[in-house]
């Protein structure tokens, strides 16, 4: 049986309520719960998510009335936005959704949260990712490779755009792969770091794809990345600083986020792995010069990392955080320039892809 | 007399040097002075610019030893970046620089704000932007248009990149244009914009190049405007949320920024003009139910910007910030989503074109 398609499946939500309407009943919405309580790490996928507890959204409930009447409001835009073709962002939906209801002074959402609550509840009900119903996340990064992709009728060459890259959109549903001359997928938290790669040639030398973002990795590239490994078994490796943030945004891209658990399933990618920086990296390749202090706050929220239960019995990721603490450093990626300008793509990265020298 | 070549600007700082050496001269270094005290409103060509004050940083004067040290090496690398014809960001050069000078402990840097001094100062004894020295800025920001432009042998229509457009590089000095199709350029401060302008074919309907960051605007982005600008006198306009942090980020494309006041010719166009959004567009397309209420950093932050030099003199930019002040408010481009999710490219982009209703 086909899977039903993303209209159709909003449709349902309509015509479901209609219906409750229609036979005199309380209309009501059922939504899985979302609370910390209801999200766990599941062991066996490793990944976190959601677990199985709803709650009943009804309209005829002082309690509950607002919330109804939100989610059948950003349903019927996300419903709009399929009929259309049209794709926006949190924002948009929200000034949209943010209309007076009829004969009150009351606005239907007042601030964005309520808005991004409901299309998160939407996402658990249908069981579409809100990008699939044409409301799109950030847009950020870049993304360069032997790979050629059709997207809104443009074929695209990734290995011919000059020094920019492709810039990757917030929503990569709709792309499609047409030819693809990869061994593996190199993600990097620092888009100077892209730059080096592009310039040194790496993506042909090395036959990779390198992909980047400034900052966030965005749910649009997380969905690029997990659409590399789940449609042609690319590997997936991360480069990032030696310290807490880096090993989080690793994190993150192979078990999920406590604020997506409910979204694990379509975002996780539990093969990742971290490439580097390492400990002994930098003892590896002396760069013990260029360790920098760690900070209060570096500390702390080292502890809490090392603490969640992704990390709490991986053996390799608590020493890594035991020498950072030894250490009382970090260090950049960048500190592989004190060995030279193109050491990184010369011989850091050539070395660990040879010898495997990743941690999982 | 042609301008001399970057690489050979960087000889002549090493052979002037060296010649007061073979003298037997204390050798020295003159260098424009950046402070306050030196930098000025030039009204004739309303840009932010640098007096004449010099400042002479000499080998054999305690006080200044290490900066000449920090400029002779800085220099060295910069030479190196461009013999080797690659590209180094501000975080790699100051890893290249910061090694231990031999026979002592003394770091020649120790913390990255020292060799992004020595950058700066390099451009002003040179005259070259540290772009056209190698030394490359944050990258950021996506384009699309009918735009054909060789980049590192590659041949990229800007027009033909699907969902996603062109990934601004930090560096855009050695892009070539081939083909150039467009009547304006219309810059965005939000990617979401950029998203919804794409989706809706806004740069073909119009013919004009679109251009967003996230953000902040890049030394990259602001290059390209002004490239964009210069060899095409295509107009600029820049697209903004009402507040002044829109205003802002206008008035450093139009006359430049504080820090980078010495660098003003290179980076300002005098000509771009503020499209949107106005307190005018507020009130004629009744948006006034989607303001935001100012904070009190949003109001310190007001009166300083008014208070600017660039400003002081600016009817309509001070009539803006009164009713920004009387309303108590800001409003974001996506308000106009509230009217339809492509209002904007339907009929406020338009009709702000059509009528020419920009301010200075």
């Amino acid at each position: 049986m086909a899977e039903k398609k993303p209209i159709e499946k909003i449709k349902d939500l309509g015509n479901d309520v209609a219906k409750q309407i229609l036979k005199g009943q309380n209309p009501a919405i059922e939504v899985p719960i979302r609370s910390l309580s209801n999200v766990f790490f599941d062991k066996k996928t490793r990944t976190l998510a959601l677990g199985e507890n709803l709650s009943k959204r009804s309209f005829f409930n002082i309690a509950h009335a607002k919330k109804f009447l939100q989610t059948v409001e950003v349903a019927k835009i996300e419903k709009d936005l399929l009929e259309t073709g049209k794709h926006a962002s949190l924002r948009d939906v929200f000034y949209m959704a943010k209309r007076t209801i009829p004969d009150t002074k009351v606005n239907l959402v007042d601030e964005q949260p309520e808005s991004d609550e409901i299309i998160q509840d939407l996402e658990l009900i249908s069981g579409l990712s809100r990008e699939m119903m044409h409301v799109n996340a950030n847009k950020m990064g870049s993304v360069a490779g032997n790979v050629v992709i059709e997207d809104r009728g443009d074929t695209i060459d990734w290995g011919k755009l000059g020094s920019g890259g492709w810039s990757i959109p917030s929503n990569v549903e709709d792309i499609k792969f047409k030819k693809m001359n990869a061994n593996f997928v190199l993600y990097m938290e620092k888009a100077a770091i892209f730059e080096r790669l592009l310039e040194d040639k790496f993506h042909e030398k090395q036959k990779g794809i390198i992909l980047s973002s400034q900052g966030q990795t965005t749910r649009g590239i997380r969905r690029l990345l997990q659409r590399l490994y789940e449609e042609y078994k690319l590997p997936i490796y991360v480069l990032c600083d030696f310290d807490v943030y880096g090993a989080y945004i690793y994190s993150v891209i192979k078990y999920g986020s406590i604020n997506l658990a409910f979204f694990s399933k379509q975002l996780t990618i539990p093969s990742v792995k971290y490439l580097g920086i390492t400990s002994k990296d930098i003892e590896k390749y002396d760069l013990k010069k260029h360790l920098i202090k760690l900070k209060d706050t570096d500390i702390k929220r080292m502890q809490q990392v090392a603490d969640y239960e992704w990390f709490k019995d991986n053996k390799a990721w608590q020493q890594e955080f035991k020498t950072m603490k030894q250490w009382g450093a970090k260090a950049e990626i960048q500190a592989l320039s004190a060995r030279g300008i193109s050491f990184i793509t010369e011989k850091y990265l050539p070395e660990k892809l040879k010898n495997k020298e990743f941690l999982e």
